[in-house]
């Protein structure tokens, strides 16, 4: 399978077959999904994938996006459903399944993209076009108004899993309803943001009529990585703030803290995770006006090199009790949650300005779990009670989804398994 | 100058003496900004700037971002003054400009980094440490407001140029005031969003009281090129729209269409340069369900490989007459504006989504002209009066500045010919 090879990174325009000489739509697109040249293969095995635009795997066991290691770039897209018909929404998952596969191995939606009838629309809108696949990922969930919502209709009630709580609200909670929730998410990563904005876009646009885009956010920078060799990227507060995330190549973590097993049901989300989305506003003016003494109280960490109070390196064993009681990590540490621990995605975001002239900034917090009743749940009650970070920070969105497992082969689809009742 | 050099590449990490040993600020940071280390200078001779995050020259006889090569992402900033005091808005850009040297260089904002007084803020707002230079530009700009408003304040009566014009009302525009004008406005633009963001945050910063941003624009995407020889990037029309841009190395094109000269006047501008900025909305949606000959018609191209109307390639020069007549390509072209030509530097965003679940997204219009009056104008009147594309797209944003020559070394300033009077 051509979406399975790892170190391919044609682009494009390679793959349609597209020389310099016009409109001629050559062998390699109309053969479709297997027409991934090799023609850069030889550079893809010396350069880290990251840097050639490669491919991520789209089938497996779990989704990619998750345990992959983190992309430069985000953009995240909440939808609402628009439909009651459940074939046209089944339909519609297969559809998106099929569009997801081919562009995250760097071909443009459909066959025919451009080869088809003038008087149609492309089936691609046509922007990704010449770009590299740029290790996009396409991770979608579910949140708890689709079973809600569409319970009757959908035949999904009595299928909510018991780990897609809602969240409580938590002290400091700003909530902008706009903002927050959602009957489906996709989250696209890609090391090249017009990639992850054209998969949302097609995807919305293959969805028109069926659901509609609620909210969407844009992520220009990585804040948390989950390969520990790379550097940890900083978040806009200047600090590194994901150190002791979980490793995307630790199974034995993984299988721990993140993905759903067998035992904990149901069926169709073994080997799913769940994922909760923070919008989380950032006071960067105000921040920008403190002390180096206590923005470095505040986490537990020094800016400049990111070691815990006391320590000379990043990665030392923190001693949480030389911290002050309400520093960031002291609090975020799952040796003062019980041991909770989340698999960390986040990206910073600028939406511009406020009404009062402060950048709207901040970090764009995902995080992936077992069970959000024993992971992000507690490390928040702890932060949003004591966190000197509050001072700083406002939560202003929210969303909770259940991501399925990974689509196994070019047959299976996004959700089979909830909405056919086979795993 | 290090400053001046253009292959070297240190990391910010570097460039601070930081090993992973802890705190220790070493000669390097001590040093300031002669401690660029040449460490990986070997890989940038062998390897183009875009991909080692080289450095630009800061300074020059013309500011960089114009000619420059385009760099891959956009973060823009508009200010309003926000002080009546002549000596503290000079002693401010005389602060940006130094700071603007350094982080183009890849240098933290101020020689003390970290180094200095924990009591104090931090010098840099820390979250592009450990990036590269990443090809950042910034580029300062003049409003017409400036003039308008702080003309005695600031001693600039009669010294707005003439060729400053404010733009008169086209067909079709829907301008939101919040994101239009500006008494002054900074460009950034970076191969790296986090390094284009930490550059505007931190001048925002430095002018805390002094100036404010009045709205801010991210640009994910660049939708010009000014390298011939590279690939024209598409649209989020998906199509490519800036063939026949103004090349950076053209000097002769950019003498005759970009570059205020001496016979121009006044004094203070020769060497700069007039920026048209226009935030236009693309109604994605619909543009998605338009068939693929009507998209190639309203452009004039076809949508694959970019080719005029009867062509077979994308640099074929166009036969004008054998497009419809209101097609963008055509009534684009300098032939059809008495010769009127534009610097094209313009990015696609993407803001989220509208109260109507449609996505925010279009283009971020940028063009660098000699006079707006010879160019951008008459351009505008002719597509605003009869562009097939209107349909599709609607101008929501508006602004224009004076941009300034270049900072000729470490001693000159952004806008020192216009606040002393002596080119």
């Amino acid at each position: 399978m051509p979406e399975q090879t790892n170190s391919v990174s044609p682009s494009r325009r390679a793959l349609l077959g597209w020389g310099g000489a016009g409109l001629v739509v050559g062998a390699a697109a109309a053969s479709g999904a297997v027409a991934v040249t090799r023609e850069d293969s030889g550079a893809g095995d010396a350069v880290p994938a990251a840097a050639t635009g490669a491919a991520v795997d789209f089938h497996g066991p779990h989704q990619a996006g998750i345990a992959t290691p983190v992309q430069d770039r985000l953009h995240f897209a909440a939808f609402d459903v628009k439909t009651d018909d459940r074939e046209e929404f089944v339909a519609l998952l297969k559809e998106w399944t099929k569009a997801a596969a081919r562009m995250t191995a760097g071909h443009a939606v459909g066959e025919g993209a451009f080869g088809g009838l003038a008087e149609a629309p492309p089936d691609d809108t046509g922007e990704a076009l010449g770009l590299k696949p740029s290790r996009l990922t396409l991770t979608i969930g579910f949140g708890p108004s689709l079973f809600e919502k569409y319970g009757d209709t959908f035949g999904l009630t009595g299928k909510r899993p018991k780990a897609l709580v809602d969240l409580p609200k938590f002290p400091g909670d700003n909530l902008d309803r706009a903002r927050s929730g959602g009957d489906l998410c996709v989250q696209a990563c890609a090391d090249d943001p017009q990639v992850a904005v054209h998969a949302i876009r097609n995807l919305a646009r293959i969805g028109f009529g069926k659901v509609a885009i609620r909210w969407s956010q844009l992520g220009f920078g990585k804040t948390s990585s989950t390969t520990p060799e790379a550097q940890t990227p900083r978040n806009l507060m200047g600090f590194k703030d994901g150190t002791r995330n979980v490793a995307g190549t630790d199974k034995t973590a993984l299988a721990r803290h993140v993905w759903v097993g067998e035992q904990d049901g149901p069926d169709w989300m073994t080997g799913g995770s769940y994922l909760v989305a923070r919008r989380i506003r950032m006071n960067v003016e105000t921040w920008d006006r403190t002390s180096l003494r206590e923005q470095e109280d505040v986490f537990g960490r020094d800016k400049a090199e990111g070691a815990a109070v006391g320590k000379a390196k990043e990665r030392d064993e923190p001693f949480l009790k030389a911290m002050k009681p309400d520093a960031h990590v002291r609090l975020a540490h799952p040796d003062s949650n019980g041991g909770a621990t989340i698999l960390r995605r986040g990206y910073s975001f600028t939406d511009g300005t406020d009404g009062l002239g402060r950048l709207d900034a901040g970090l764009f917090f995902l995080a992936y779990q077992r069970d959000v009743r024993k992971g992000f749940i507690p490390v928040q009650r702890s932060l949003s009670a004591s966190d000197a970070l509050n001072e700083y920070i406002q939560h202003v969105g929210s969303a909770v989804y259940a991501v399925p497992p990974g689509v196994r082969d070019k047959d299976d689809w996004w959700g089979r398994a909830l909405f056919t009742g086979k795993a």
